[in-house]
């Protein structure tokens, strides 16, 4: 390894690690020139190495610091939801946006698939590829209904880093995260029951509560702290609460991660009122943070909380493997998991394993969630120069969608149908409610095309908009 | 093509064309050879190819006849199941049968996994393997949500041969039957409705139905005619029936095939209670007559009839490729599918269209269901040999499994275990049954072992017995 490379290692160490904090400043090139004995440029290339990744950033005269997090003074709202249980609505236009057809849209911002294109993926295509033609045999047969074996062995290792201590046999694979969090609330509740929401809310967990028999109770949400704990205790107070489903780290819509004390406190709140707790980390080990923030499930004392993930945010949705840590709820999840659609393809839980085992993954990670950082900070800076001034719009922590509100003249319903005319998908609001609520709101993905092509899209929204109200411009 | 495969195509078409019928005697040699200008021998020849195929059967002496199905005197006898909705039990012994190890089962009886080493299959594992290594990126998106269109226009075709008209738009594709039971369950019905059963009924449709929180309403149901018509309009007449769930078209465990009539005045009944039927054909194409026998889906007029299948039976388990064509369901089958788990994973499909498309599906079917008559002949041999005079016992018309009936001493539950101990596995008959009736019946396959193994398995069995009921031999 090179000098700098080595350098570059031993900053990334202590930056990662917290020696240095976001906003502190780095030694000086001359100081670490000394220090360890290597000329001016070694220490220059090392620091533009960590530039490239984000880790640190130059100020002209002032040398090099860690960044702090962009201070963010246009947020949205904290969501103000129906304050009772509801029956969710929405489908027609849930299954309107999954029936998009890429042929129609050249400018998608509506969906929340990864970028698929990065060659460090390139190893998990081959493992898949190889196991297809050197041992086909092995997808043929019914396999382990939990699971494969290899893959919950490495998701228990990689639970490690979210702070969960799970064994292997804790872990029941899924058909992605749709299907686990699908399965959890079945495992948890019986018809009729209420479930805790954050609001916004992913469509997907909302259809799931109304395919279950069970009725939504939105929950006000703060857009970079997540749900309300004081709305939430009135809630459990007034209602019958079955389960709270969260996705406090690097939420979707909003992509916030909720702060570790908080989580905390929820988990507590869950305690007091004995309840469970359905954990959507599926985007998890996308934040920009290293290392990654706790899960809830991290301290999960008596098994209440169900943690759901998969691989279809961070790899590709199209592997179709997401799992379940169920904690007390191991047994039920086995159930229901098994009638709703019995085991998993093997061959590409055998390749992830694989893609884990070998480092993979962790390499994967670590390019893609600086790839997304960059692209977040492009989108805002589009949204700010092209969006009306007084567009609300988070600034995620994690992930790859971020959430857009317009003032409140704007009907993002209306908007959607306009743009998609124009080529440019977005996902509208009412998506995000079980009701139809945010309007005035929307949700764009910054992951898997070019910055060009989503300033584009952003203009022409902005002329959409401007057709229409040109008074916010 | 040589004279004497042309000739045996021309026969075997006259056959499976029903021009002879089972148990006529077929032209003589000497016959043929005149008639078609070709040697004695080609015409031995053609003959030869067409016994392989078990189209023909030489008698000494007498010539070659058309088979007829073989007599069958000692037949299980119709079930007796309760006489009132009931929720379902057994999931202990279900979730049992399916965490067996290979590694600790020599001989394995008891699961309804089909040969995948046949070399019919070649050609859609060489194309799935093609696929992951020259387009491993078709496999990494979001699919459409109800299917991939090929695989969709492939099944539409395919569905003619069991007399359905459906357009692609009328399917849609799930991680097998298993889910397109469970999604069709929760399709037609609500929480605590019931559902009416053939009795003994396939486990995996009875844990979905505990899932969705229905009840299951067993009907008595004859080993080689099927579910009691009489008894369901009783049914019918007495409880709220929202759906019949059954298994017409080589059943699961039974192995009959339901009379065509027999099929019409079910569907005639479920009109004039205006119910749905939920018809799960995964074994349909695997009946032993050509062409196969129709659906009830074929006489379905209103869109009532919800027709379920998969490849797990015909193909490959593994595959997780199954399909429902749900009438004036489908947009409720949509919906739960999605929040169920979303789409299906993308090469997985599309090799499968390649292998409908290409006639490589029609070539293994064909091979293999003559592969299954003559493992059944066999088997139905062995117990006729080793086990003890009293049992009775299924002979399937399609399919790979079939269903024992001991003397009432018999405890199949403890027979079980006590097999499992020698190597031997089988599925004990209480796992058919909501509350866990059949305790002297057991299923046994006969798909992916060979002949001695299975003779193996039944003397193992059959020493079992004698040793605790030596009085029954």
């Amino acid at each position: 390894m090179s000098l700098y490379a080595e350098l570059a290692d031993r900053l990334r160490e202590h930056i990662e690690h917290g020696f240095y904090k976001p906003g502190d400043k780095l030694p000086s090139v001359r100081q670490l020139a000394t220090e360890h004995g290597v000329s001016i440029s070694t220490v220059q290339e090392a620091y533009r190495t960590l530039e490239t990744e984000r880790l640190v950033e130059a100020k002209p005269k002032s040398g090099y610091f860690v960044p702090s997090q962009p201070h963010n003074d246009n947020l949205p709202h904290t969501s103000r939801p129906p304050q009772r249980p509801l029956d969710v609505s929405q489908w027609e236009q849930v299954l309107n946006l999954l029936s998009n057809r890429p042929a129609n849209t050249r400018i998608q911002l509506q969906h929340a698939a990864p970028d698929m294109t990065v060659s460090t993926l390139t190893p998990l295509l081959k493992s898949l590829s190889d196991l297809h033609r050197q041992h086909p045999d092995w997808g043929l047969g019914y396999g382990d209904i939990r699971g494969h074996i290899e893959l919950r062995e490495q998701l228990s290792r990689l639970a490690v880093a979210s702070g969960c201590q799970l064994h292997h046999d804790d872990v029941v694979v899924t058909s992605g995260c749709q299907e686990a969090l699908s399965v959890c609330l079945r495992a948890v509740s019986a018809p009729g029951d209420i479930i805790a929401i954050e609001s916004p809310c992913f469509y997907g967990a909302m259809q799931a509560i109304k395919a279950a028999n069970l009725k939504a109770l939105e929950i006000p949400t703060h857009p970079e702290h997540g749900i309300s704990l004081e709305a939430l205790q009135l809630a459990l107070d007034q209602w019958p609460i079955k389960a709270i489903l969260v996705t406090p780290t690097a939420n979707n819509p909003l992509g916030y991660v909720m702060p570790e004390d908080k989580k905390q406190a929820l988990y507590k709140l869950a305690q007091e009122y004995d309840i469970a707790i359905i954990e959507d980390d599926i985007y998890g080990d996308l934040t920009y943070e290293f290392p990654r923030p706790r899960a809830i499930k991290a301290f999960d004392e008596d098994g209440r909380v169900l943690l759901c993930s998969s691989f279809s945010k961070t790899v590709a949705p199209g592997m179709r493997v997401g799992w379940i840590a169920a904690g007390r709820y191991r047994d039920q999840v086995t159930h229901i998991k098994y009638v709703s659609s019995s085991m998993c393809p093997t061959l590409s839980q055998i390749a992830l394993a694989k893609f884990l085992r070998l480092g993979g993954y962790d390499r994967h990670i670590r390019k893609i969630r600086n790839t997304y950082a960059t692209s977040r900070d492009q989108l805002l800076q589009a949204i700010k120069i092209h969006l009306p001034n007084a567009t609300r719009v988070t600034c995620p922590a994690g992930g790859f969608v971020l959430w857009v509100e317009f003032p409140p003249e704007v009907d993002t319903t209306k908007l959607t149908e306009q743009a998609q005319e124009h080529g440019v998908a977005i996902a509208s609001g009412s998506l995000f409610s079980a009701t139809g609520k945010y309007r005035s709101c929307c949700r764009l993905n910054y992951s898997d095309q070019t910055a060009e092509l989503r300033t584009e899209g952003i203009k022409i929204i902005a002329q959409l908009i401007k057709a229409e109200h040109p008074n916010l411009f």
